[in-house]
């Protein structure tokens, strides 16, 4: 692949950009503390977690019609909410809690590394998280985003091909003139099906220390590995 | 209007943010330099803006489906062309001459303003610009966008409601959350038939020093109106 071929980065963002699970563990402590819980948060950011894939196949197989993702993890933490046996919350509290997910810590090169791919390409978000999310996670963490697209422009979850196609799109642009960046290798492959280009990025603590993250199949092709954004910025010339 | 109840502000683009006509006469100049064309470019500009609401009218109307906004100025620089007596450009030369709307320069106040107003707000375009076209000219630009909203994502021009409501609805505000600003009294009137509140920043020279801008009806009802964006940071407390 030639840098000179490509356009725009298109961004995972939950594990890719952004440390989720140290998030919503950091919400999830606070929570408790102002409602006396004696909750393992850690568990339970896993188990909210661990529904998003069943919420978002709701949708994809039609079963359901377009939901945005912030309604998908509120239903999820309503359910856990009751799994755990946590009462007497109200409305607003879960309003608030389910936005933890707008206020993810990005991993550390994240901002640096973007900052400088931002100079030469167009970055924008290709996530599963709705606009008004991915929005105002960009604004708390100083993510230089040209543009949100993904899932919601789409109506479509990833890996839907409906989602990396209709962004391309959306920039103007070829499938191959974009570069999807993510530390997924289902991600990169459905992309890679549509026609992107693929950039990997691996983040073995996504999970926690005690939980390895997924990894590529031995035989899985990519047109780069970098080890953070600062280093996919130098393999692009930035 | 509470500055405190508004979360975002949406902008109309062409006229309200950037200087169009200049921009568009600029680029004419080079073009005709290029090709040695004897072409009043300010009468070629305005020509060209002209045939912008006639063209949108046709998708407007539904006699044609959606058509984003890069192809409808593509199709009106031919006929154009054709009128003013121009032949022997290529393709190619055509579509980097109707790229001219994404390198558009903005009015003296506008990243000034916008930087201020951005500390406190959600900031996005709500233009019948497509989003390719709004992402190149804030690169280009230095416009600090959150989000890029209006007619493409809403796949209805304004000033169609869906364009208003289906923006505000993306940032998962209601309609009354938003601030519409335009230097154009007919968007703001429609933004407000959809619930939007409205500031109002005149732009005296959108159509040079010549031919005024139109002036809104006395009796029309505007929550703000401001010269510039950086008295309109200081009316909203930022």
């Amino acid at each position: 692949m030639d840098p000179a071929s490509i356009s725009a980065l298109t961004f995972d963002v939950f594990g890719t950009v952004v440390d989720w699970r140290s998030g919503i563990i950091r919400e999830g402590e606070a929570f408790g503390k102002s409602h006396r819980l004696p909750v393992d948060w850690a568990k339970f950011a896993d188990a909210w977690r661990g529904l998003y894939q069943p919420a978002m196949d709701e949708v994809r197989s039609g079963r359901r019609p377009w939901v945005r993702l912030d309604d998908l993890h509120r239903e999820s933490l309503v359910r856990l909410l009751g799994d755990f046996g946590i009462s007497g919350v109200s409305p607003a509290e879960i309003d608030h809690f389910n936005r933890a997910w707008h206020r993810l810590d990005p991993w550390p090169d994240a901002v640096p590394g973007l900052t400088r791919l931002k100079r030469r390409f167009v970055l924008a978000t290709l996530s599963n998280g709705n606009i008004a999310l991915m929005v105002n996670m960009a604004r708390r963490a100083g993510l230089p985003w040209d543009m949100v697209l993904g899932a919601e422009i789409a109506r479509a979850y990833k890996p839907q091909p409906e989602a990396y196609l209709r962004s391309a799109d959306c920039l103007g642009l070829r499938p191959e003139q974009c570069l999807m960046v993510a530390a997924h290798p289902g991600d990169l492959a459905a992309a890679a099906r549509s026609g992107l280009h693929t950039a990997y990025v691996p983040r073995p603590l996504e999970h926690g220390p005690a939980r390895p993250a997924a990894a590529p199949e031995p035989a899985q092709p990519f047109d780069i590995v970098a080890g953070d954004f600062v280093e996919l910025a130098e393999k692009l010339g930035c």
